[in-house]
């Protein structure tokens, strides 16, 4: 069978279906955005990212600085995704001939400038040479008293989110149009002029800033945004064997993604719900509760769907960037 | 620079003198077979090892199963190698499109099967697609009481050895030499065929079994060969400031390598010396101790000698399989 009938989350399922857990330490092993291990009073969260070239970056939009704090950052992501901190990062590089020395100080110049801020040790890893592109992979280890899953949402509960989304999508479209720009030489001799607001997007996906939940003692379940809105929040009516009902204009859309979705054509909804690499939290929890996050929708018994701004229903599906699958 | 010129062990140093140890928690980290963190009254081992298709494995010489099998191997060998079991393991794979999902179940069935007989539960990972070749990132968690590093050796200690060397890299050999042979058709219609010894070898290079101590009371510094036993024995002089002597004629050699080098003529000690991937454990220890272990030497306190059967000294350096490095 062809990977690409199966797509990334059939192989996952796939795997899963293999690897069935056997140890009582382990509370959530694969399917939750890390695993998680009892070791006497603390519980451990462990998270693996793997970033190859020419699939997550590339070398000709990002500097090896902003590559390294990216790294980082999607794994730092995760571990807030559970409701934990941040420990320990463990590297592991495949090198290619074609990296300098310089290069791989300038990637460790970012990860440890927002290992710093993050708190995060760096504790090992592993490095080898790599025979076509840089192959970056990352496990993080973190630690929580209370962890959440994706599994706890419960009718009735509202679904919130903790920042703007669809701004990364935006960004990686803007960087892929100054590329070909740059190809069709049509601004050969000119500097390539971008925006304030077009450099915040394209800094939102080259350099996200993950941040974690301040109070999280009512949150139900909660998750990353990576994949994108929609395939998220499918994960968690999947773990939590709910539906959900989400309101279009509650979706939190910068100004910034508004006018260049407006200036390309683009529909900003359709990025914000389907673009991937946000890396804001989609979180339930009572509809009280006080946050600043945007609540975006409803947790509700079965059924999942979008209502739009005329108050017309539709089912959704978990859209947004799937590895293997065909586009 | 050039990565060529810093080499794999002046790249690790560069980045170990970069990710200073600033966590209390934090034994050992960065420069070890796995990094220590102290959480509660245990202490846990994390490693971690990258395989990259055309570094690292051919896949016209290993099938899917064997891939796995040694992906996993490698991991445990690293737990041993610090005294400690191992118990979770994190898969990243990076899959190009011309894997088929039944290939996946193949390296799984692999990894599966080793975990079971190891006692290894598969907690987590990533899967994500590669433009190029197959990428395999692992993390295995282990646990120990006492931890054995590379830093204890004394001078005075005996150098054991547990298990023959230089196969690995004889069956290497061998399964070149097949490849080329089909290569140039001189055995189109004939089955090629190997000899049992040869293998053996070629099963050593393809599904190396590690195996821990039994009694590690005593020992005093540890390491897994898996660059070479002249490279791996000087990281040991290294870590514990110390020299080592060690003598040919003690270097156990298999029959099968003596007799495979004998027909290729090729000296059967230089590959048992220099070779990789046997993932034999190489230890210090009083020479007093009672071990089925190979005693090839005595630690020193200075210089790194190898004596040959006619008690000629000569100084080593640490010559194996480095990255980056050009041969």
């Amino acid at each position: 069978m062809r990977l690409s009938e199966l797509g990334e989350f059939g192989l996952i399922k796939r795997i899963r279906a293999k690897c069935k857990n056997v140890s009582p330490e382990i509370i959530e092993g694969i399917g939750d955005d890390a695993a998680i291990i009892k070791t006497g009073a603390k519980k451990i969260l462990v998270t693996t990212d793997m970033m190859i070239e020419g699939t997550h970056f590339d070398l000709s939009f990002t500097t090896f600085s902003q590559l390294g704090h990216k790294f980082l950052a999607v794994n730092i992501s995760d571990i807030f995704a559970m409701g934990g901190s941040p420990e320990y990062f463990f590297i592991s590089l495949g090198i290619p001939q074609k990296c300098k020395t310089e290069d791989i100080d300038e990637l460790y110049s970012g990860i440890l400038k927002l290992a710093k801020k993050s708190g995060v040790t760096i504790a090992g890893g592993d490095t080898c040479s790599s025979k076509d592109g840089l192959v970056l992979s990352g496990t993080l280890i973190g630690t929580a008293d209370r962890i959440i899953t994706r599994s706890g949402a419960k009718a009735g509960d509202g679904i919130f989110i903790t920042d703007t989304v669809g701004d990364s999508a935006m960004g990686l479209i803007l960087l892929k149009s100054q590329k070909s720009e740059v190809r069709s030489q049509k601004l050969k001799n000119k500097k390539l002029k971008f925006g304030t607001q077009n450099s915040k997007l394209i800094k939102k996906h080259l350099m996200p800033e993950p941040f974690p939940m301040k109070n999280m003692s009512k949150v139900t379940s909660m998750i990353d945004i990576s994949d994108g809105l929609l395939i998220d929040l499918s994960h968690i009516c999947d773990e939590s064997k709910v539906g959900a009902l989400i309101y279009t204009d509650k979706i939190p859309v910068s100004k910034e993604l508004a006018e260049a979705a407006g200036t390309l054509r683009l529909n900003p909804v359709s990025l914000a719900l389907k673009g991937g690499e946000d890396y804001a939290l989609l979180f339930t929890a009572p509809q009280d509760i006080k946050t600043d996050a945007f609540k975006i929708g409803e947790i509700v018994k079965r059924g999942r769907f979008i209502v739009d701004e005329k108050g017309r229903k539709r089912r959704f599906q978990a859209e947004g960037y799937e590895h293997f699958k065909r586009k």
